[in-house]
């Protein structure tokens, strides 16, 4: 039956697509379970969109990154791909579906998208990665705009990472400032900028002067780029070094202040949010707040999740102005760096709480495991007669941390023998309450 | 900003890649969850494994419907496919982490697989579908040939399916009966004899002759097949039909007998489970029991988990041989099916269980919002200061039965006026007292 060992294939993943042990994956899908309960506590119900779809939508934005990055074939006459994001696959969905949804519309995915450049392997990065998104369409309320930063607020703390800060701007705040300097090309002058965290100032002010930027002009753009901390200091520092009042710059203030104020009713606390004016975030799509979250204590992770407002999310499917706001939590590489370092706890192999050996006939060991499965417990039971030993030592390995066994005193005393492997010790329970006796134990001991 | 019309792109999704609405996505979900929970119960660790794999890998059993059913492609010099079943992805799992996973090693997958025929489009079939398997690996034992029914047993248990029998057969039977009665090539009768509920009896027959089996035994073989009921009678009526006696018919007797006595220990009730010797599946792989699953009352939606005991996963990967058991629920199709005919209550567009109102100034309504959610209920603050109306419509519509509101008079009050859409009632309550009075309400009314 089995093919000779010649024609054997080696077993083995693509590069970039990764796939866990069973106990760091009961971390990830315990961090997926608990993303998805804080969206839904927000009232965000959850969709999702197929693993495949026409290559036309998903580029039909372009972008030369897209194009590169994307996973694209032909499938008889249909030219398919895999989403690279969240955000188009949302698009066409609100766009396809616009008569049957409620506006505003708001919405969780957790999925798996795929990037990749063909040309060359880059090791160590992924290509397969989980992607969380919210998004509130249909709403220019900047309530929203806040709300977002509370939702992210609850996410992160709901999986214990305290060390997080949520840094915000507003596109308005940069357009108007570099509109009352008189740049000309802001655009232009911002995708310079938004490259301040990762080349050397100087080089940066060659760019600008390129772009007709003296040097006078530069260091007022470092300045207002380097501003970060709480809004009411950076909003006024923000107005000093902006120089002459203008309506579109009281706007954008007072945007950013009501987000401040919005952020203190939903009780974010003023350490886990602050503003950075040095964000901008994308060129084309977004147009008023924007986001980044940054964990203090790895910097070299970058930012968790991002996201923004954005004035039309789809109009290349719907002549319907579709105005929203929404983030994107990149999942995979902050929970593999998180739990390869040890900040996040390991998994258990199994999610069993307790084991039951078995010892010669079965049918007693069935029904013992029958019994604590109706009484809620998670309950393996080892399938085979091996020496007790060989179970233990399963049991230990998996994480089990009791082992209840049935040998033939027990059984005619209708007793159950207790093994707790993490305090070593053993005891003995009549049947009736050996449910009862472990969730006790465990409750009482974690 | 928006392009212009020409350029738009018609948004639609590929025919068989179905997605569903929020209220449809969330029974789905909740049935995800359920199985999971059920799965995790009986201590079987949930894995994932990539959206990508080496067609190579996923190829190397063969078969030409597999061949014509993966979705296939060049990623550069990569010949890579998407997972057409979640076995074969747990083979190529289990042979590539073998030395750092326990045995007998269990797991539970809950993945999206894709399957689809390149040349026609056959409408209404899914071509992208969920499946939920379970598998035990490395253990011989026909105690976890049991468990696999108790688990499928508990899972329907658990999704409010009532209606369900797991069909059981042994392939070892089958063999058994079939060298005893002279027959050289069984596994071509086999493969005849499978396709049983698909063809008329006279035109099975005609094959069978054309394989050297004359009439009366042709009967005998029928006769075989329609055995199908409790244990007890059906295996008197195999050892009955079968004549002379021999040992590997004791054999697989004597397994059958011992899976119905386990079957009482794990408190699977006789109607959830029957002895079916009709059926046979898989003609290469599956070696001992065999597993099929029908809804009575739905029988047109076929088997809607199946699945059977190998003797080696993963040959085509390591040398190591390793037997196992293990079902495959093919959950959209029946999910699907049951939603469309209302057997599945339908789902609510939202999971929030209660609206906050936006009226006027949004700091209360925030405050208020944050307050309910951090007593634990799923709440939505809607965020534009429309009309009462309009906002109780959409409350009404997403089928968020409560609806919170602040307006002066509450506000100088320091009272929530609560609106019982379901009811059509309002009532007044302190607001510190709210979310209380929310969750005794919903706790009593469901």
């Amino acid at each position: 039956m089995a093919p000779a060992p010649s024609s054997r294939v080696t077993p083995r993943t693509l590069t970039g697509f990764p796939e866990w042990l069973p106990a760091k994956r009961a971390r990830e899908l315990a961090w997926i379970q608990t993303i998805g309960e804080v969206f839904e506590r927000f009232g965000f119900p959850n969709i999702e969109t197929p693993v495949l779809e026409y290559s036309e939508i998903l580029l039909a934005k372009g972008g030369e990154e897209s194009d590169r990055q994307i996973y694209r074939f032909m499938r008889g006459q249909r030219d398919v791909a895999l989403p690279f994001d969240l955000t188009i696959p949302l698009a066409r969905y609100v766009a396809q579906h616009e008569a049957k949804l409620s506006f505003p519309f708001r919405r969780y995915q957790i999925q798996r998208v795929c990037r990749g450049e063909s040309a060359q392997i880059k090791r160590g990065r992924f290509r397969m990665f989980y992607q969380c998104d919210v998004d509130v369409i249909g709403s220019k309320s900047s309530l929203v705009d806040a709300e977002i930063v509370a939702v992210i607020y609850e996410v992160f703390k709901a999986l214990g990472l305290q060390d997080y800060v949520v840094r915000v701007n507003n596109r308005k705040l940069l357009s108007a400032v570099y509109g009352g300097w008189g740049i000309s090309e802001p655009a232009r002058v911002l995708r310079v900028m938004d490259k301040l965290e990762k080349m050397p100032r100087a080089k940066l002010a060659a760019e600008l002067q390129g772009l007709g930027i003296e040097a006078g002009l530069a260091d007022k753009l470092f300045a207002l780029a380097g501003l970060r901390g709480r809004p009411e200091p950076v909003l006024a520092a923000v107005r000093e070094l902006a120089g002459e009042p203008s309506e579109a710059l009281e706007a954008a203030l007072a945007e950013l202040e009501a987000l401040g104020r919005d952020l203190d009713a939903f009780g974010v606390p003023e350490a886990a949010c602050e503003l950075d004016i040095s964000i901008a975030r994308g060129l084309d799509y977004y147009t008023g707040t924007v986001y980044e979250t940054a964990l203090r204590s790895h910097p070299d992770i970058g930012s968790i999740c991002s996201g923004g407002r954005y004035d039309d999310l789809a109009s290349y499917y719907t002549k319907t102005a579709l105005p929203g706001v929404g983030i994107s939590i990149g999942l995979s590489r902050v929970f593999d760096r998180l739990y390869e370092a040890g900040v996040v706890a390991p998994g258990r192999a199994s999610p069993a709480q307790v084991m039951v050996a078995r010892l010669g006939e079965p049918a007693a060991s069935i029904s013992l495991a029958a019994q604590l499965r109706a009484a809620g417990l998670a309950c393996e039971l080892f399938p085979d007669a091996r020496r007790l030993k060989h179970q233990l030592k399963y049991a230990q390995r998996q994480g089990i941390r009791f082992v209840a066994l049935m040998g033939e005193n027990e059984l005619a005393a209708g007793e159950v023998a207790v093994r707790d492997l993490a305090a070593g010790s053993q005891e003995k329970i009549p049947q009736s309450a050996c449910a009862a006796w472990l969730q006790t134990r465990m409750a009482v001991e974690g």
